[in-house]
């Protein structure tokens, strides 16, 4: 039998749990949902549960697994294996999580990241990474985040913080960030910031099929993509200032990181096509070309990077 | 004898050489200009030349060194030893200049690396990053560089090119920097940048002893800082715009990096005192407290990290 992983990729709103192989092979897997609001120990009892359960059904015991690993939002302590205190699990404080699953595992081991460079680090080994040594990762959803390959070392910083991709300032002194911050790429570039920017633009009473969809208060990305495909002008600039904004993200990304690589996921990656070229016209039409023509931008190879990259923590870091 | 090493630092306008311990003690040195417009040969057959009237000095033979370090101004490709174009070398193309170091010293290993990653390894060893395994070196003059020390090793991304901190954008369609970008940090935080946006407000009728003390055209940073100590509130404002500027530009750094130190060196850490705490005010009241609370800056503690670090190349790369 091949070496088999866990993999558990702790989102807001479920849990993703599953076998992958040394090969990136996800043999089993099951989606719980997390709700947070019970707690870090009510969810944690439910997680071993259903790692149980797998086992049960692949006719394996839990000595066969040669390792558990939990990619979580932070921040965190991977040291202590400690949810520090999470915006997306409301409530959770101080939560020794890694203690929690070795109440049902102690004889395994069991190993944190946060859940960016869990994801970075399964794009590296089985996706669009495969083949480089200097990779960045991004996704871009509710917010933007990601995390660095480094001459194939995954980044990390000084206290398990590095890659906070999302609230670099691109643009001082300009749009609020949900963090405090005036200007972050993510303010710009999420899904939260495009609706957002379009919401203030319709309330404005800027004329777009949008106002048609939906109620103001709920146009989200979704709706942007699919009024800017049917040939709406509002939703299509939209789209188009998306590209510019993710063009400067990534050229600072690039400027800095000098990747051969970077691989684009999260929902907004689902709209990559429409904002590709602007994106890449934005790059191009900059400074440092030793690092832009070498670099490569593609959308995720495995929308699963999560799951088997938080797997892959316990044979790679 | 302790183990020597050369280290080479070539600057648009002098060649610092000198013979360095592992310990980074220098033990001799001198400064020969570089007169790039004569050509890259003949600035390597004085450097050589220099070299040799160095171990001559010092009683020592060939054969006593145990390897040579270049820091030079980039874009460059390690690899070959080749300096690809540079724009603090006008003229110089493609020039191999470790071979050319090699026509006279054949038998001793030459590494070749960008300066700011050369000053960023001396100070790291020997400097104030000595204590830190994630550590970010910046230098601020003309133009703003720097590099950075990930888990303990010397970014140096896919084609040495990491690291371009000064073209990182943090103002997107704002000043227009000397490398064509709009908005890039080196534009409003650079010696170069701090001088252009003087001049201009000057030229718009702002009242300053500035006006006095020189040509406007002529307006540099000695004079801004010198105009700010004796109390001139427009050159005030300048220097603490240069502290928001830094704040800026060393927050996205620390929010990529998460580092444990960052050393500001070049000719604007002169003014640090001046615009510390309008920096640390910056980077203090925004958000990633897991990533700002830990950093420390200072100012370089090796004025030679330059140097140092060239001869550590050889010994640590």
């Amino acid at each position: 039998m091949r070496d088999i992983y866990c993999g558990v990729d702790l989102g807001g709103t479920k849990v993703n749990i599953g076998f992958v192989t040394r090969e990136g092979d996800v043999i089993r897997d099951v989606k719980i949902p997390t709700h947070p609001e019970r707690g870090a120990k009510d969810t944690m009892e439910r997680v071993n549960a259903a790692i149980l359960s797998l086992l049960d059904e692949a006719g394996m015991k839990k000595e066969d697994l040669k390792g558990i690993g939990i990619g979580s939002p932070g921040p965190l302590d991977s040291v202590r294996g400690v949810i520090l205190k999470s915006s997306n699990l409301a409530g959770w404080v101080n939560e020794p999580i890694v203690d929690m699953l070795k109440e049902e595992f102690s004889d395994i081991p069991v190993k944190l990241q946060n859940d960016g460079n869990a994801a970075t680090l399964g794009e590296y080994l089985f996706g669009c990474g495969r083949d480089y040594k200097n990779f960045v990762y991004i996704t871009v959803s509710t917010g933007v985040g990601g995390g660095a390959v480094i001459d194939g070392k995954l980044q990390q910083g000084a206290n398990s913080n590095a890659f906070e991709v999302g609230h670099m300032i691109i643009n001082m002194k300009g749009l609020k960030c949900n963090c405090g911050n005036e200007g972050c790429f993510e303010a710009y570039a999420s899904g939260t910031g495009m609706a957002k920017i379009a919401r203030a633009k319709l309330k404005e009473g800027q004329k777009s099929v949008l106002c048609d969809m939906c109620d103001v208060d709920e146009v989200s990305t979704r709706h942007i993509f699919e009024a800017a495909k049917s040939g709406d002008e509002f939703a299509g600039k939209l789209v188009e200032d998306e590209g510019y904004y993710m063009g400067i993200g990534l050229y600072n990304v690039i400027a800095l990181y000098n990747p051969e690589m970077i691989a684009i996921g999260g929902g907004v990656s689902n709209g990559l096509d429409m904002f590709y070229d602007k994106m890449m016209e934005t790059i191009g039409s900059m400074s440092l070309k030793g690092n832009t023509e070498i670099c490569k931008i593609k959308k995720v190879k495995r929308e699963d990077c999560g799951l088997i990259g938080a797997a892959a923590l316990s044979f790679y870091l």
